[in-house]
């Protein structure tokens, strides 16, 4: 079968788009009608994306209000998600409701940093051991070698894992409003370049990464050490709200963390929760952040409490959301529009987003939660997922 | 904030979305206009989406030919895929070069199974390993339960894991072509209650989930025992083709790969590989899969051999790959365009999709794994990923 | 530096052994002394080391008496405790008072299994799933094939685990009063050469192990799976006891479990709960188990429930506890004294003996956790532990 | 049944001893004879044990001589080996063999700390994080409490790791010669003594061990971040010795060594290497380490390459050591000797320990591998074990 067909002069026409999906009609006889509807010009999605052919169109739902007590957000958020899972966008709205009542979500990033992660092999454990001291007395010029290559990037850290005769690294940035991943790597590689020429007893080889970053894959070492954000979600939430609202209760809640605590444990989850990811992709990909990295940040630490008034304290903290405001899939037709819906969109407004979506990710936990004790969860999807094969 | 509006009679109508997207624009002064522009009949998105309100436009790229020797996938295929990251269709395709140059990515599918994890509480220990003894014994019964509310699934069998006076199980199903997560849900919810009804001695407790099964989380015992198909990809590649098409060599890839395997052992990552979400997650949302099963479908175990006469044999192995052909999102208009640009829509090509995914997930590896070994990783992000802040 | 020397006639003899300490003090200039000074005779000593030169002398002190309500050990018993850890028989014998006042601890064996885990590979993945079926297809004569070889194993299963062109595997035993690491090995390399000399398409190669069995290592396939036997001691405990006999309280105990359960969590641990591993490692050193299993064994799940009424249920799961009552270094002069202590020397009593460890565990575990709740756990080291460096 | 004699006055004298063994004859009818047989003043084992009654006698034989190009043990040592596994010393001793042949093996300390790991609870993440500066900004106040109580012990580091509304901290030290599990838990204590005293806003709870520092347990914290000793032995031997001493080869060796990398991350195991508990536990029984750290002591990562002369590369790192050459048991009579033996009693030792212990676990690494590739390895327990069942 031919290649692709790409136009050399310009290839983010409506008129490139309309070739390939020609060719591909022409290969397997299966016009991309939907395909081709698009309401942008595809030069924005330059950077973006090669052999541009067309979207996906993601169904959008709107769940809300949601009330945020964050030191970012604050107030209430209209949070569009883009989703085909049926009852989702009704368990996070059901979520959403039960925690207003109980007067909002807090919310608070404790951290915050992207890494990329160099492996630097040598003759001997030794030589790797004097090359991590060497990296400690040179941190100033490494950073500066890093700095040379980006503006809103800043090396903060170098961590040193170490084993045989290699040293792993992580070179751990902030990166404002972006999400970093790309500013990052040049910048590692630039400090690199510096490293090679200037470590006199010598490298004998290195890597850009080598599994330390864990970029777009879930590790211990990125939920014990944060990539991206690590935001933490609280509220208290009154016995009598979930007997109303959810047809729960929070000593039956409670009960049922319990169990999920210690399964998660056995089964080696990367989350005691729920189920994050449902909302963190749906925000993901309505706000054209990478949806790719669902892997890494739907790791959650769910932690709560029973208090003697019957009041549920709840808690999850994500340790690695990777969210932008800027740069990325951000700068779409439509992503754009549903960044602004939470007035979400371009410089400074990074935090605001994470603690937003950290705050859905609570209602969610807390709707699903309530219907897995109340035993009606399955009838929900009975009731609202009907395209579903039985 | 008001709530946001519903037509109670039919809420799925453009009219409908039409007036959310007005309440929204009223609430927040936000106009959401390439959000309202789709081409479908809001009809389609009943059971996929709550509050329809508009649609998230995806950039589609796509990469290929990509040449299979699956058991049912056979042949070239074009790969579509929906992504906002710059340089990623660029680079699975480069992969597909090198792969369709050496005959071709070689992919099994080893094992298929869905879960729903019910756990069950009892006075003590023993009174749990009873139980799990009587399930043992009305295996038949249970699955004769179970199968009353689905058509497409079967139940092949309840695993157990026990720890204190708690049963967890897994009740694996095979689920046709559809994901399953649904479907298992209803059947299990109804082999429980056929389990407490006919369980004498009685259950202290049960909750249909406990974070056994693992849904849309990363775990080991999915890792372990699969969660939707277990598929592996293979190839073996010449060296001459390293050093030609990705200016390696597979010496110098077997050597990197050595660093990353212990790197990810190291940092407890669940996936010794490079970036199988990167491709996952594109497939998913241009395919109308649930992209938060990314969160489970992005682990992997990478294994790699340098021949004597300078081969590289390469694999990857997804143990918890989550697809369907039909259900969920794969109805919606340009996910089903998709779907059926590969041949891949509808009952009985459930197994195909898979192996589409992971041959182009393969390629992906070489295709990254390359770079980095090349060290043009970096530089390869700056010529086509304009749209990043540096 | 020479060779040790060996007595090729007969080297488990008195003499052969003064002969190695002479040797090594005219290497050294060191004499061994103490280490000379043991009360059996070398002959015992055979098939449990080689180079016998002397023993060990490691303080025993006995706690208890433990009340243990098992299905295999009833009543009260004496624990003998090898040790140099000062507080550690303190504390085990605290917890003992505790738990007997509460009316003594339920033990419960859940599952009993010892693995070799051999893994098969083939020219690729899809040869290595047939194998896989034809397993399923001969166990019953690969189970002969392995009989052959022992007289209290028997192969009860055959687990599987796939990647790649490999086929890992896992037969499952169970061994009697044997903790049986050595027998499975043998019975699993007879049941291997049947294989390799009746699997008609043939395998490209095969090694008996290959990191899935873990022996004397700690994985999570065993704390999913067991290995040895899985062993829940479980008990109630009235709030009055703890501040009585604790000076802590069933309320505070049961907050810092859970701070403790969300801590191992995060950390990556093996095992919730506080220290077993000082318990198990104290009875296996006294009654000739193999201490290095205590890698493997020292895993465990902790599940605790504050009451309504103040009582705090506690539980601790240990999934792989590897303990013999017949072989090994259980013969062994003061291993076997310390095993009749228990009543639990010889065949038939292995059940027993895992009862007593997990009564035990629970004990210690609810030691330190009131001590550390008391804050008055550095004191309790302080008073009693005076041999410490500070 | 009656509690345990204790001899108020003083409890460590042979009188106090037989006193025990007396009552616990009559309680049981069992004597213990050989228990009761030791060779040193029972003040001796004050601080080390309670209610002393007698010893473990564990058979040593001696390994060697092992050759060692450490920085700290230079030259050949005799390892005695306390052990009731047949076939261990043997393994040890012919891995020892191959590693002189080969020139020996090289060892490096990369890190050494000690950690007790406080948690600190708040009202909400906020005021955790807020706690989490302020300790920065008192470190050199907080270390100064610290050392009120140590003169070996040095506070070098306080780790964070957040959740919800509570800090979990590792309170780093170095601890000279001794492993300092007790006086870094001394040293914590008044350093959180001080803290709670001067922290103006407040801390709602604290717990001196919240599963951080995971004493006496396997976690992926310290594997990445180390307890005790970072040790690695590395070593490069010529195929020409694999083939004339181990009947095996290094191309097998490496071959192995790849399923065995791909068999442990699938596993979840924490040790992608063979069995180096069982070298450290006999070495740690005969010199009077805790053997219970054998839990934590027995991770490891295995690095190996087959170089292209036909040369094995092999390293071992052990990421946390727990060894001391002064304190807890190592001045028990035969512990000293056994520590005399290899010149490693007493202060500025314990560098020098740790390097032989990591040179053994080399040794067996690669003996126990090689019997694993020559399929010779069941044989070898069949001659020398003769105490197994079967």
């Amino acid at each position: 079968m031919p290649s692709i067909p790409r136009d050399r002069e310009n290839d983010y026409t409506p008129e490139a788009a309309r070739r390939r999906r020609a060719f591909l009609a022409e290969q397997t006889g299966v016009e991309l009608e939907h395909v081709g509807s698009y309401s942008f010009d595809p030069a924005l999605a330059q950077g973006n994306v090669e052999h541009f052919t067309g979207v996906a169109q993601v169904p959008i739902g709107v769940a809300g209000p949601l009330l945020v007590n964050g030191e970012h957000a604050q107030g209430s958020f209209y949070v569009p998600l883009a989703t085909a899972e049926g009852t989702l966008i009704a368990s996070y709205n059901r979520g959403m409701k039960l925690l207003r009542e109980a007067g909002g979500v807090t919310t608070t990033i404790l951290d915050d940093r992207m890494q990329r992660a160099p492996a630097f092999v040598f003759a001997s454990a030794r030589e790797a051991r004097e090359f991590g001291r060497w990296l400690d007395e040179h941190f100033d010029e490494i950073a500066e070698a890093a700095q040379t290559t980006t503006r809103s990037g800043r090396l903060i850290e170098i961590e040193r894992y170490s084993a045989s005769r290699i040293l792993y690294t992580r070179f751990d940035y902030t990166t404002g409003d972006a999400a970093g991943q790309n500013l990052t790597g040049k910048a590692t590689a630039a400090a690199c370049a510096w490293i090679v020429a200037n470590y006199e007893p010598g490298i004998e080889r290195f890597f850009l990464e080598s599994n330390f970053a864990t970029d777009k894959k879930s590790s211990q070492v990125n939920m014990l050490h944060t990539r991206g954000k690590r935001v933490v979600a609280e509220a208290t939430v009154p016995d009598a709200l979930f007997r109303d609202v959810m047809r729960s209760s929070s000593e039956v809640m409670y009960r049922a963390r319990q169990v999920s605590n210690l399964g998660g444990f056995m089964s080696g989850v990367n989350n005691n929760g729920a189920h994050s990811a449902n909302g963190i992709t749906a925000m993901f990909i309505a706000t054209g952040q990478d949806a790719a990295n669902v892997a890494e940040s739907s790791a959650a630490f769910v932690y709560a409490e029973l208090r003697e008034n019957g009041d549920y304290y709840y808690s999850v903290t994500i340790p690695s959301l990777i969210v932008a405001t800027y740069g990325g899939g951000t700068g779409l037709a439509t992503q754009r529009e549903c960044l602004e819906l939470m007035g979400c969109y371009g410089t400074g407004k990074v935090n605001k987003l994470a603690e937003i979506v950290a705050a859905t990710v609570l209602c969610g936990e807390l709707s699903l939660g309530s219907a897995i004790v109340a035993e009606e969860w399955v009838n929900a999807h009975d009731l609202l997922g009907r395209n579903r094969p039985s």
